[in-house]
């Protein structure tokens, strides 16, 4: 039981950070007159655009911590730990979102964006190496570690963070950039 | 223990979804000279509609997914990944619903509202259809989805869509065609 | 399962809506010069004391809840759609508790919250009754809903909805009388 | 099952209140002219600070907790009782949060955080009593809470009590006390 709370509650703040995206979308408040609420609420489709975003970014994470789990086979203090930093990670990727839909033109609002996600890939990816190497996973993943498909893991870490210097030239090719990572496989899927 | 989790997290998204939804509605926050509360509260009767209505929307996709999920009886990645397309559209439920609730007598605010409900009628019944065919069911879902009754799955579908048209010319008709979707049994019960 | 999931998509909705609660509290924006942010936070006082009433509000009812469904054996579609109405209206509280908060020493603001708990606690304890009678319920429960000790669970149905007449009269008076019900034991134990 | 449901419970709010300490930190929404949103964003980093800390103390709490409800072998009501007022403790923290991330140089919004922490710790602290004594937990867990490792459960009421009186003096220094707890190992662990 002990384990499967743990695994519950890591589920359960996932499932409520990509669900508290949707109140980053604002809402026309007071319309000018003349203007139409079709027309306010296009002007806001940055917010949806970083909606879409970001949902399919922590529904992936998502993905990979779910199999990761699936493979752990018990928990020391350390793994709780590494635990609790990517999910405070993860749970900052809304407000992240929220100023890349307000501030996606801007250098500062690309870089919060890109490094929230290149810190979380990393500590992710270090949580994968930790709990290979305290012999607390299947055997199956130790192997799968060995190999150097484990760069994988750190293929978001390292791309958002190459899109932090591209960000300081031009912050719409930062974002391009991104695109990137999904031409990679999911990370812990096995070769 | 891997498929419960799926499950778990996709009704916890709807649990937070539509809970989420008592954010709407607004709080009068200053009086006008004279004005009474009740009033602002009467005023605001958008936002009170808008939540009732969400609320048995969401309730019933939440059944309709439920009762298919028991019929799942293992995951793919690609139904993972529609999964996921259907929820990121079940939150957007909440954003819609708030406009409706602001902009209920717009055309742009009813078209939002509708093309939301419309897509995400779309997907669920396109999952339905997908996991059928990929032999990821009980033979009794097979059946089902075989008969004729298949296409009660895209009557949200196709109904919300249709209010779209109907919203250009007047908003209010298109509210009220809503209405028949009420009287369609649920897509996914056995005939 | 099936079963499992219906109580674990009541209680998440429970448990979120009891959270929610917090983001009544106004957190004071801007200082008028000179004020003290402690006063600040002495003026919202009956936000705080909103959120505890109905934290504790909240907590009882999913109490309630919660030993209700430990004696409901199966689920009917009736079952599931007044459980729907009911956490409806459970998820209404927060809203109610912040108009209380900022609005609790007018007659709207109080009659608003009354009516909220008055209809909660008359469509639980239909929901009681519907259950006891539909046969999918221990028999213990049906022993329990035949004495007379099923009025109990009315008993807060009746003392919010006394209280919204006197709130007509006196809002402070109807509050007080909120009090009543913590005298009665849980509607919903064995005598 | 009922057993599982409480557990189940307990841990939602505690993962929907962690979650929701990502809505305290404020999005840059007017920009001064000449003002860069990177200046905005480096302005709010209290906020960020605010994020940080109170998503360790809250993910700490959880961990404490979650090993306390291991040994925990049954339920009685007055159990739940405290649970309960735990509960609405923990959910008061993203206030107490928001309010130091934006205040956190003022005594009023230093004290209302250590004063939110001491009372929850407090409340903690006498649930194990009472468990123990109750004999509704382990033996081992009674072992425990004879030895004068019990008195760990108190530190972190008492440093955060402490720290209310420093606070009159001086808030910084105040928020620099809470650093000591850092050095407390855990309250729950086994000696």
């Amino acid at each position: 039981m002990e384990f499967a709370r743990i695994v519950a509650f890591s589920d359960g703040v996932f499932a409520i950070a990509i669900t508290l995206l949707v109140l980053q979308i604002s809402i026309p408040e007071q319309l000018a007159p003349g203007e139409h609420v079709g027309d306010a609420l296009l002007d806001n489709k940055g917010d949806l655009l970083a909606y879409a975003l970001s949902f399919a970014v922590i529904g992936r994470l998502w993905l990979v911590h779910h199999r990761f789990f699936g493979d752990v086979t018990s928990f020391d203090s350390r793994l709780m730990g590494l635990n609790l930093v990517y999910l405070g990670l993860v749970v900052l990727i809304p407000f992240s979102s929220e100023v890349l839909g307000d501030f996606g033109d801007t250098t500062a609002g690309v870089i919060l964006y890109a490094a929230n996600l290149s810190l979380t890939n990393l500590v992710g990816g270090l949580m994968f190496l930790y709990a290979a190497r305290a012999g607390i996973t299947t055997a199956e993943f130790v192997e799968y570690v060995k190999s150097p498909i484990r760069l994988r893991n750190f293929a978001g870490s390292f791309v958002f963070g190459i899109s932090i210097l591209i960000a300081l030239l031009d912050p719409l090719a930062a974002i391009l950039v991104w695109g990137v990572l999904f031409l990679v496989p999911g990370g812990d899927r096995r070769g």
